[in-house]
């Protein structure tokens, strides 16, 4: 198997856990949004994930879920989005940008747990190029990404889908020349085969969480496209190694030392996510994963800078 | 009295109440910098407090302390300062400059009341200048600045100092002309008696605190220069007013309905310091300030959004 340069912007070491800001900086700024991954980039934190969807019109766009979040999406009134949320499949790339994703709804139960994010107006959904142009400029030379792609649960099992999902996102990555700093990253092992088919020379890495742990609260769950683990925690990683991974993103409650210990074994680089709490990030740092993923990508630096550890 | 158009730019209104970013956003990154600022203003805060102090060789620069504080200055080889902290007043902008502010000491008691905060490598001492320099760019023509003169304790009592240090500031000022985007702030009223002497065009904003609060732990205290109103609190609005004063600015926990009413009555701007408990800053949108000075103007903005407030 080959060595991907990309995995590497990922992997700890001596003294050294990556950070990686989870959303941009949900915790701190609009998640999915350029304004948020350039604070990312701009702390010293040149580790981003994100979550891409395609639009009616093929078009990749940066957002969570598959239908515009209401917690999140105001409309021209400046209104949160009420009734049923309409498809980021069924919408245009323009249609979607007449939203402005810059404020949370504080009182939803999803605003409730990002008490601190700056309320800005006039925020759109980026498409993926945005942010590839964002990350193109030569300040930001170091930044990686860790591009995940959402499996639409309705349209998961059509091999056609796929296809395409992963050829349009491919082709803005290529275009701008950034596939060397991207690794492809998903809970739905489907399209991670896809996307070893269609790009060899990136790296998969492989999202997991055990089923008996809630979902977050109003998000989208990735149940449904990912794998049950059930009962088999400390097997995942032979399981990712031999699906091709490269990397592998557990839900933080999720680790032990077991399996970080096989992961690191087998090559694996160990990200977890979404650490935002001090006693959590304190106890990945004890377990010596390679990189956290946080919405507080600061308080992440802090606590490992107390430790004795950098990032870079 | 003449009005002053920079007062209005932090009045607060009919569901309006004003924030203002504390040293750029200390909780969430190095405070009084220039990314620290340039975050504030990019969320829609364009109301920022900061602390101006005079070198050795007369450059008005940013900093809160008269010494360098060894919880935030690391020398030449990235550690924090240890020993005797040397004072601004004894060092030159040059020699200031070498020195890296952007990381916090997460050991120290001072770095322990802010735990999100970024850590970044390679952050200096902005000179007020700089900071002028970023408010001048078109995109922040919104922006008002409330520009804290921090005098000297060893030399308050100099009447020559004074003249020069307010000199010294207005010259940067209005060598910009940003004099009507300005306002002169500070504890210590025989320097606002000062600063109405050589610029009758610019407000004077009075900070005052009582002595039977706490200091701020890791901070120089304000109260050698400040007049002591010990059980004098409600009169506080009209000795602000006697004295010229456009801006009231208490610490949050001396205003009181009375005293806030009564700085209304006399025309005088409520600007209340440093808020950035959620049950604090509730309390001071019940008080109905005109404007809420907090190192976490995100968290402001959501609960200013939350109450049916806007901040612009």
């Amino acid at each position: 198997m080959m060595a991907f340069q990309q995995v590497e912007a990922f992997r700890g070491g001596e003294n050294l856990i990556r950070v990686v800001g989870h959303r941009g900086a949900r915790g701190v700024l609009p998640e999915n949004s350029l304004i948020g991954f350039d604070f990312s980039l701009s702390i010293g934190v040149p580790l981003l994930e994100f979550d891409v969807v395609l639009t009616a019109d093929d078009v990749p766009v940066i957002t969570h879920n598959h239908r515009l979040h209401s917690a999140s999406f105001r409309d021209g009134n400046g209104l949160f989005l009420t009734g049923e949320e309409p498809k980021v499949s069924s919408l245009t790339y323009e249609q979607i940008r007449q939203f402005d994703i810059g404020r949370l709804d504080g009182h939803s139960a999803y605003g409730q747990r990002f008490p601190d994010q700056a309320q800005i107006d006039d925020v759109r959904v980026p498409r993926l190029l945005d942010l590839l142009d964002l990350v193109d400029d030569p300040k930001y030379g170091d930044a990686h990404l860790m591009l995940e792609l959402k499996s639409d649960p309705d349209l998961a099992h059509d091999a056609l889908y796929r296809e395409n999902f992963v050829r349009r996102v491919l082709g803005d990555v290529r275009g701008k020349g950034l596939s060397s700093r991207a690794v492809l990253h998903s809970f739905d092992w489907n399209l991670l085969a896809e996307c070893q088919r269609q790009a060899p020379d990136m790296p998969s890495s492989y999202l997991t969480q055990l089923p008996d742990n809630a979902d977050d609260v109003g998000e989208d769950s990735s149940k449904s496209v990912c794998p049950d683990f059930r009962g088999r925690r400390d097997e995942i990683p032979n399981l990712v190694k031999q699906a091709g991974g490269s990397l592998w993103c557990p839900y933080f409650a999720d680790v032990t030392p077991e399996n970080v210990t096989r992961a690191k074994e087998l090559g694996l680089c160990v990200v977890v996510w979404t650490v935002n709490e001090h006693e959590d990030i304190g106890r990945m740092i004890d377990l010596g994963v390679d990189a956290i993923v946080s919405d507080y990508p600061g308080r992440v630096q802090r606590q490992l800078s107390e430790s004795g550890f950098r990032w870079q």
